[in-house]
């Protein structure tokens, strides 16, 4: 394989850059590529025949470790396959490193078997994408795969995380022989990429503390991030010294006590508009909650800033009047700071308005306690009633996945009492097509109890993600199975329409059953209010991977979420 | 629904322009393009929830009956699940009309949900990829949706077939009031396209039968395409009065009594480059044989020429002379006309070797021999007893599907005797991914029986097409279960690495039973010789869908394939 030696180095860069994970996908285009890692001896392999799943078990790992995954596929559709985890790692700022294997240009289009247009196949979802020459024995080509492979690892570690692509072409031959050794090249170059940090100049410190002080009532929310205790510190801090309210939605994964987290129940009803902001801070990734964003843009601030270490601008509130490049932890100390000396020097209070953190405070309590008054008149067995037994027995330590549709509006009005150690969910595109494979891959590396929560539509359309060796024993699964789409039953518009069951819910009749015994999954039913508690317990209690389903009735449901989502109006 | 009026309107074109099918995934975004197909009232509405899915059951469907089928899907990473159908739509020229609903251009990137970056989404994969602005009250637009739609059909239905992509963004509010009716407007403009005939100057005809003259040793060889009677008619009027050898794969359904099939057993062995072709002429997509293939590319005709009608320019041989434009029987029939009256007037054989024709024949019959002796004598129950025995009893009425992998490979030995009525296969990508789902679109849509061969990783990849409802009682499923990617053993490379089983082969104990209960398909086992022939009677005695799994040892497999192979050398 001498003349495939820059693929074989490719593995020791990614080695010596850190990375210690790598997905592969069989075939025989990529052969290369699989025997660089599977031979290093450095990296820990995972083996996925179905590349849909093979993303998002990549996915899920890198979400875990903060830190670039290898995902490897053979040359064809293969690399469409991993389209949908590519675009979700995009938008959920998650470091992949894809090497797609292909032919060399030259057989495109020649009706030769596995060959696609594969340059830029990913278009704007990864942060680049590079495309190597497959003549591996020109001096140039070596210079630039070294560079290509240390700048694409260093490109997707680097805030906003996400995927980089490096398209690989092949020539025949494409195996070793039996007894060939695969040895990284003596002097293989990294490129370490040096770490920096962001400070804001006073000038602009001082124009922020004018709009801050001229802002009696300021809202601090936080949108997707994973859990950081460093900033769940400071926010702390500005809550209770300077009493200003911070929201977050369960996947914002903030640990305060008094974070507000039922706004999903409170915000739609009359009055809320007295919570407008003058100042609104957002920070993170994607917000949950309709209702918080559509009371925003209802009710706009006067400011609006949005810290954020992404080039790009998102604007969801449409309300954003400056954009603060940086990391929010870092802004939020320094903020602090600012603020505790301003009022130290001047002996003021800036002016800002704790009747607004009250009526917000206020707000939260009494939403809360009508969730639980409603949760506990609830007399029929329905996914409210299986998930809030499921909240109350697991323990502070499990790491919880929450699935698109139901499952996640579900999460964020249930999942918000105790502290978990991270709330996740695939927020990027909000996609049903990877979130058992996601939380399959998280499962692997977190070392921790997780529990997953998937409808059963999501749960069918990713179940490929069981088909791996070695299901990580840490993994509990809770499907709730409405027999189809049921959220189309509970938003506005189709629930009325007589196509609902047929072209939207998508009624059906399959059970997680079969596919547990295939995989060797324990499997746990529960289909009536009085048998809940005592299965709950039976489950998270048994040693291994175990799944519970919960056959539900989806008008009952139906009901039962509005009645909770009304609760506090 | 007034302003959505020109979606309404799509739907009504798709019909006056004969499209009758439409595969819908359930989604909120693209309702208004549900309905507005589902409450036509002119189609056959067919759903399925997991896109990868829906995609291959839309091209089987069109496969079948050569016009396009409509493919609806939401916003998001839905449509990326499309595209692994979509590239191997666009390569084996199948003609799909793909409608993505979108958020509109503001929501791009604005962690809003469901939100990527659609435009032009399926790369060079599509005939054409079109968007529509969003203001749909707009008489530009209005105009343009119509153009679009009419274009869009015209274009997935010319040759070469293919994909076309409309990306349709839609505004909130998109579901309409329980009541509200869908009524196409009066007067939907539809374009035609009137067909067109490709005929070639009289000049043109000098320089080829110039040609034709000067080359001793003629072959004609077809790739891959639907049963064609009138090509097959002319095809034998060629090999009958001229002694011209023709050659075709399973996949390229020629059913002449002499076709040369057996060319993978025979082209590999010594002296075959005494069967050189002076002048090649070839037609049809993909050649399936790669025996074929590097024979020609190691023994070059001085003539190639290459009939198609599509303007781009496949050369898998690397030998064309010449591209001719067109349809292979108009081409053919002409040809025969002319060869006719030329040696009619000049009374003369026009020189060419018949010798050559026998000598192709008695390979043929020879390679033929060997591989009835070589089954015969096979001991051990494997893939090819399986096979061997299935094909005798299949009835020719039957439709053939081939998965990708070693079954084509198996497939084009085995299934080369009987003439069925048609043999498939995705041979656009050679993709595993969509084996299952094809076949169940076909299927659907064929009204014949129709046997799907598929091995066990492409089975469980493809699993999710077995979700939709309603399954095609016409289809019968051959599992061939070698416990993994039994290829990987039976190709030079792999077959003697150490990480064969777990890289590459992914050895796994999945078996297709439980998935069978869970779709209510019955199931039948297979795992010796004794048994084989009465299962495989049983099996396709049984009234309605059935799959019979065949568990082999890959090992043993592999030494029967290879003493096939090597038989006729």
């Amino acid at each position: 394989m001498a003349i495939l030696q820059p693929l074989i180095d490719m593995a020791e860069i990614c080695y010596r850059q850190g990375i210690r994970h790598v997905v592969i996908s069989p075939g025989s285009r990529s052969a290369a590529l699989t025997l660089a890692f599977a031979r290093h001896g450095g990296f820990r392999a995972h083996v996925c025949m179905d590349e849909r799943s093979a993303g998002f078990i990549a996915l899920g790992m890198a979400q875990q470790i903060d830190s670039p995954v290898v995902l490897i596929c053979t040359s064809g559709s293969a690399a469409y396959n991993f389209a949908p985890a590519v675009s979700e790692a995009f938008f959920q700022q998650i470091p992949l490193l894809i090497l797609t294997a292909d032919r060399p240009k030259e057989w495109q289009h020649q009706y030769d078997g596995q060959t696609i247009y594969q340059t830029g196949i990913f278009g704007q979802h990864v942060k680049r994408s590079f495309e190597v020459s497959p003549d591996y024995q020109h001096s140039d080509v070596k210079w630039a795969i070294n560079r290509v492979t240390n700048e694409a690892i260093n490109l997707a570690s680097m805030a906003p995380n996400g995927p980089v692509h490096i398209n690989v072409p092949i020539r025949e031959p494409f195996y070793p022989a039996a007894d060939e050794v695969f040895n990284a090249s003596g002097e293989v170059r990294v490129i370490q990429r040096q770490e920096n940090e962001v400070v804001w100049p006073q000038a602009v410190w001082e124009e922020l503390l004018d709009e801050w002080e001229s802002a009696p009532k300021i809202l601090i929310a936080g949108g997707q991030g994973k859990p950081d205790a460093a900033l769940n510190a400071v926010l702390d801090r500005i809550t209770e010294e300077w009493q200003i309210p911070v929201l977050g939605d369960c996947i914002a994964n903030l640990s305060g006590k008094e974070i507000i987290r039922h706004h999903d129940l409170f915000l739609g009803a009359d009055g809320a508009e007295n919570l407008r902001p003058d100042l609104l801070i957002t920070f993170g990734m994607s917000f949950l909650s309709k209702e918080f964003k559509q009371f925003i843009r209802k009710n706009p601030p006067r400011y609006h800033w949005n810290i954020s270490e992404d080039a790009f601008l998102a604007d969801p509130f449409q309300s954003v009047t400056r954009d603060i490049p940086g990391k929010a932890t870092a802004f939020f100390e320094n903020l602090f700071e600012k603020l505790d000396y301003q009022s130290f020097v001047e002996n003021t209070d800036l002016g800002h308005d704790t009747s607004y953190y009250s009526f917000w405070v206020q707000n939260e309590r009494k939403a809360r306690q009508k969730k639980h008054e409603t949760l506990e008149n609830l007399s029929m067995f329905n996914d409210l009633t299986l998930l809030d037994t499921m909240f109350k027995y697991i323990r502070i330590e499990y790491q919880i996945h929450i699935a698109n549709s139901m499952s996640v509006r579900y999460a964020n009005v249930l999942a918000t009492e105790n502290e978990w150690s991270g709330v996740f969910a695939n927020r990027g595109t909000s996609g049903i097509d990877g979130c058992v494979s996601t939380a399959i891959g998280a499962a692997r590396l977190n070392g921790q109890p997780t529990l997953l929560i998937v409808g059963d539509v999501a749960f069918l359309y990713d179940r490929n993600g069981l088909l791996i060796d070695n299901l990580p024993q840490n993994l509990k699964i809770v499907v709730l199975n409405n027999a189809g789409g049921n959220i189309f039953r509970m938003i506005d518009g189709p629930g009325s329409l007589p196509e609902l069951e047929t072209f939207f819910e998508t009624r059906h009749a399959f059970s997680a059953r079969r596919t547990c015994e295939d995989s060797g999954i324990a499997y746990f039913r529960v289909s009536d209010l009085a048998g809940t508690e005592a299965i709950v317990k039976e489950f998270l209690d048994f040693g291994g991977i175990a799944l519970l389903e919960g056959f539900t009735d989806p008008v009952e449901n139906t009901k039962a979420w509005k009645v909770l989502k009304r609760a506090a109006h």
